[in-house]
């Protein structure tokens, strides 16, 4: 029962705000698998990892004991700059449904980099400005990550060098602009700059660049480099435990107001605002508190959990990256060019791939069109123009409030709107003028690229 | 004396935000001169006001006497959807300038157009829909305002035809899009589709257009089409009542922790950012309560308070509006195309004009690049990418700042932060290529200008 009026958007106070990360692998019985070394294919050594992250970082990356982890002062008080966000009460949204469904949703978009990816961006840039390093390396998709690790950096003075998937550089010059104003480097990947990049163009001359080809280009880039870590804004476990505090946010508010979801949805690519949304509640569910259905929202055109296979693979494509158990379409899997370039994304982060294997969250997959009738709907509904990866959970979170409209079931529905839209006005433009393409794999491409995967067992 | 730490963000509660909007008019004792009708050149009837502007926002326009104006519930709840706006301690700044300055800035950014000026446009559209009005034509310089009135139209379910500077308009191909995923039609101007549009093509056919010539086809668009009526983002009495829902919820969160402000800060275009943000802090001033230091801020390229003249003119450069007694550079005037669109207007606020008149008010202006360098200082530092008009307001925030390294003094600086630049890219790309320029209109450029304007007593 809701104890009082629920005002439209509810904002902590600061003294309210997390000071510490939730690890929800603490909680888990059966524990995500360990990471390999790509050479070996045995569970990969602290001293392995080190050469590629900083040193905090592999701490965080192994630890599955500890529950919460303590936010370091600097990263609470950049928080504060930007946190907390606020979690809404979607009445105009529920209104224009007419659904007796009760929506939610925490929206992570308003800063500069557009998305929840600051969040662990601070994090990890203070680990590195910690250990004394010059700077990072770094991929990003759609330019949310680049843009949040570029702020980072900036505020503690490192460098940041970006790999930029080509596709979304070639459809987002502003996001370059926006990295450069922070003062980082934006390459196009694949690229000449590194072997693995050369490699890859020598292979697939034509290709549009995906996330796993940039991973690659990155990491090698950051060995070659003295003083310098790669770093990355999803998929890793430390992610997952620095976007907690979205979660974190959202229990406490929720809980100050006596609501509890029945439904919790988030868009997913790598993992980190899903896994970092849920996270808490999960934790609640793995301790018998309370039960959540929990919904991952998949591009139909990179649809990992659900058509993937739960199995060890590289992380990138160059296969240079340790190797991670987790629900994957394969490393050498290219997903078409869609515009929700932040999910195209072949494998999905070990923590969230266990649970969904042992049953405890659901995944769907959505097509591109109908992820932007929701877009457009929802931004003339609630006033937000949101990202395309967010939209996918949106466009989930308005068919489950239909639903409810049928059953008449008065149900809480929480979902994360990651972020905005603002660099994405090519694909809404596209959209506008009736020329997007929706694209499903086929069975067959699926199969071709599943069987690519490593052997291990 | 500061009562208690101030948070780095001050939201206020629902049921503190304002009930009413205060019409600083009320408390001037010289209040500003009327309207005067284009073609008897004598104060302009309520009748003929009428034809071109909705009627409720007619009696605001011309109510000089009413202090306090009820704001509708509909309009209360769609600012629900966006506001409070938070009142940000910009601590990070204080700390890197190292001045002993308390700076606070209120940031309006933190919705879909970008800026503040949605409090107006959501205002406009319910009146013109109260009407029973078919839809609204408006001009957009930035595109700020249009995108505002998009959303405000989409809203009520109204048409909306936007003209947009024809500089703007190529410069930022994204906003177009913002607008038309909010259903409205966008047209560069100058255009063809206005006899005004036309002639002003016909005089300078190069011309990269001006909100002076936006708003006379907006006009004239409006005038020529059964059901729909002109509505105007800035410069008009009603703007500044609707805006001042900045100033009020600023003063009520300064006054909640016993901040006092010794000087504000706003840019200046046509004053609706700067009047609604100074409105209630001057009404004290005017009532002999306390005491601020107001400064508006300038571009260089367009300084109608520093460099313009007080006098009756026109409004729009078609010379179809009526005229006000303002600051003004002649509506003849064509501001060179900077990429603070925004404020590239040739006359000011009439309230404003009055106050400036009075010595109640500075104006300074800067320059292009150096508002740029503010921009990205700001931007690195507070972690927010600002609009180049806001950034107007930084500079001078900062230079305030500055100045109390000097001296010592713990002086508090309020500015409003109007928006965000994530539109603005291009101009930014400019500024890190070093191919920025900065303009100085010379003296004679200027008095060819006031030579053209009408000659009114």
């Amino acid at each position: 029962m809701e104890k009082t009026k629920i005002p439209y958007k509810i904002y902590l106070e600061e003294h309210e705000m997390p000071k510490d990360w939730y690890n929800v692998r603490a909680d888990m019985k059966v524990k995500p698998a360990p990471l390999l070394d790509p050479i070996t294919k045995k569970p990969i050594t602290k001293e392995a990892l080190q050469k590629v992250f900083c040193d905090e970082l592999v701490e965080q990356e192994l630890d599955d004991t500890n529950a919460y982890i303590s936010i370091p002062q600097e990263i609470r008080d950049f928080y504060k700059m930007f946190r907390p966000s606020p979690l809404v009460r979607a009445y105009c949204l529920e209104k224009k449904l007419g659904t007796p469904a009760k929506i939610y949703y925490k929206f992570e978009g308003n800063n500069t980099s557009g998305s929840h990816k600051l969040n662990s961006a601070i994090a990890q840039a203070y680990y590195a400005k910690e250990q004394g390093l010059k700077g990072v390396t770094t991929e990003t998709g759609a330019g949310q990550w680049g843009t949040a690790l570029s702020m980072a950096c900036s505020y503690f003075g490192l460098d940041c060098n970006v790999f930029m998937v080509k596709c979304s550089y070639e459809q987002k010059p502003f996001r370059r602009e926006v990295m450069r104003t922070y003062g980082a480097s934006v390459t196009p990947s694949p690229s000449t700059t590194t072997e693995v990049g050369r490699k890859i163009l020598e292979e697939f001359p034509d290709t549009n660049g995906s996330l796993g080809c940039a991973i690659s280009e990155a990491v090698e880039s950051a060995m070659n480099k003295d003083g310098y870590r790669y770093v990355l804004g999803s998929v890793l476990n430390q992610v997952l435990l620095h976007q907690s505090v979205i979660g974190l946010e959202c229990k406490t508010a929720m809980d100050k107001y006596g609501i509890k979801p029945d439904i919790i949805i988030g868009c997913a690519g790598g993992g980190s605002n899903l896994g970092g949304l849920i996270s808490p509640f999960m934790g609640e569910q793995l301790r018998g508190q309370k039960s959540y259905r929990f919904i991952a929202v998949e591009p139909e055109s990179c649809p990992s959990l659900s058509r993937g296979k739960y199995a060890y693979d590289y992380c990138d494509t160059g296969k240079v990256c340790p190797l991670a158990k987790m629900y994957t379409l394969g490393s050498g899997y290219m997903p078409a060019p869609s515009h929700a370039g932040g999910l195209r994304y072949h494998g999905m982060n070990p923590v969230l791939s266990e649970l969904y294997d042992q049953g405890l969250m659901e995944a769907v997959t959505v097509k591109q069109t109908e992820v932007f009738e929701a877009a457009e709907y929802f931004a003339r509904v609630e006033g937000i123009l949101p990202a395309p990866e967010s939209s996918h959970a949106i466009r989930i979170a308005i068919d489950e409030a239909k639903k409810c409209i049928e059953t008449g079931e008065e149900k809480t529905i929480l979902f994360g709107l990651t972020g905005t839209g603002y660099f994405d006005m090519y694909a809404y433009e596209k959209f506008h003028n009736g020329v997007m393409n929706d694209y499903t794999p086929t069975d067959e491409e699926i199969a071709v690229a599943l069987n690519k995967l490593p052997n291990i067992e």
